[in-house]
């Protein structure tokens, strides 16, 4: 992997050349949760890849020949194929390239970790909601939200009886979900899983899973970030370089 | 196929008993265009399939227990498998089954199909605003924004240079979306696809399609049953039997 810490590629910049042979690209943002998945699937599956983060605040020109809602991440091959929308990139990702599977063969064990994925929709909106909250000391209507959605995902684990939600180790559905819960974390809100005790077990052990470590966030770093995300400054997305 | 056009099971009903070996169970709704996705599917592939109608607005209790959303399409399978959520019911009759392929093998081909997926994502809601319009001679801002999801469409058909979505056959994008084109016929705004006509030519010879063909929606029976549907009627799913 190279790239992942570079600074972000703005409007003005020029578009960056072909993908070499034998790598894989993706555009990214160093604090972005939907890119966060295909990067931890790239790593799961330890895919030669280049990183090149782009700018949200002041987004190329070019990138919309990219991708045409203008959003990270994106894969590109050398052969110029694009792939979009995280969930699409990463079941892509697990098919073409060889290495561990994430998803299941099976057409109905497949099906079930992405039943178990819909359980988990509303939990990217409602922590958007938080962070664009102004007053962060009256959440507790958000808090309840969020646990109610919790829940649903505590009866899985309670219901499979093993500690990931594919199983005895993470996969896909794991992976996919992660980004959030981590940000749970960093913006202390861990008290939000304590009626979920199997889910913060999950927390606790994605944590120690060594791809989820090799990419996990400094929350002094995401923290800052956010306040200059939340400005609109175009000099958020490279915080900390 | 057989029970396509049964009277719908409601509140206090029996529920179904276990599903006969060598066949697939649909819960469905005659008018739902999310389960006629998964019975286009079922059509196309020739699965020998049952189907049980559910009352959408007087639900069985046991009906919660084959999914917690409390939506069609389901799919039970001999073994007591439940698969929910329309698109990934689609895509596991399309895994599990033999006969005909609706998504391709190559996975940067599965992964465009779903990209052009994410682009008619709009749709559904747009014609439930439509259809819950009360006024329905002022919905000039409802046609421009269908206009300009459809216009995304377009472009997609301009660039392939085929007559359907997938290539020079319906395959399972086309299956996927094709409902809601049907009910822009059913409630006369054809005029909608005016400047869109590629994508007009496309609902010509989507219509053309035996799969397509053998689920058409009769536009009275379908007006009937909305009239009913919108004054949530218990009636409703049940109209014209």
């Amino acid at each position: 992997m190279s790239g992942g810490s570079a600074r972000s590629l703005a409007k003005g910049s020029e578009p960056p050349g072909p993908v070499p042979e034998g790598v894989i690209r993706v555009y990214s943002m160093r604090f972005c949760p939907f890119a966060e998945r295909t990067r931890l699937v790239l790593e799961a599956k330890r895919i030669r890849h280049e990183v090149i983060n782009i700018n949200l605040k002041n987004k190329p020109e070019w990138f919309f020949k990219k991708n045409p809602f203008g959003l990270v991440p994106v894969l590109e091959n050398s052969q110029g194929q694009l792939v979009y929308e995280s969930a699409i990139t990463c079941e892509y990702l697990d098919e073409a390239y060889p290495g561990r599977k994430l998803l299941p063969d099976d057409p109905y064990e497949k099906a079930r970790q992405k039943m178990i994925f819909e359980l988990f929709s509303k939990v990217p909106s409602l922590l958007t909601s938080f962070i664009r909250r102004q007053n962060k000391k009256d959440c507790s209507d958000l808090k309840e939200e969020f646990c109610k959605e919790f829940s649903k995902l505590e009866e899985v684990l309670n219901t499979k009886k093993t500690s990931f939600f594919g199983g005895s180790s993470p996969s896909m559905v794991d992976y996919l979900m992660w980004p959030w819960f981590e940000r749970l974390e960093v913006l202390e809100l861990n008290d939000y899983v304590d009626h979920t005790p199997k889910l913060k077990l999950w927390m606790a052990a994605m944590k120690k899973d060594p791809t989820v470590s090799a990419l996990l966030i400094d929350a002094k770093t995401f923290n800052g970030f956010l306040d200059l995300y939340l400005q609109n400054s175009p000099e958020a997305c490279d915080y900390g370089l």
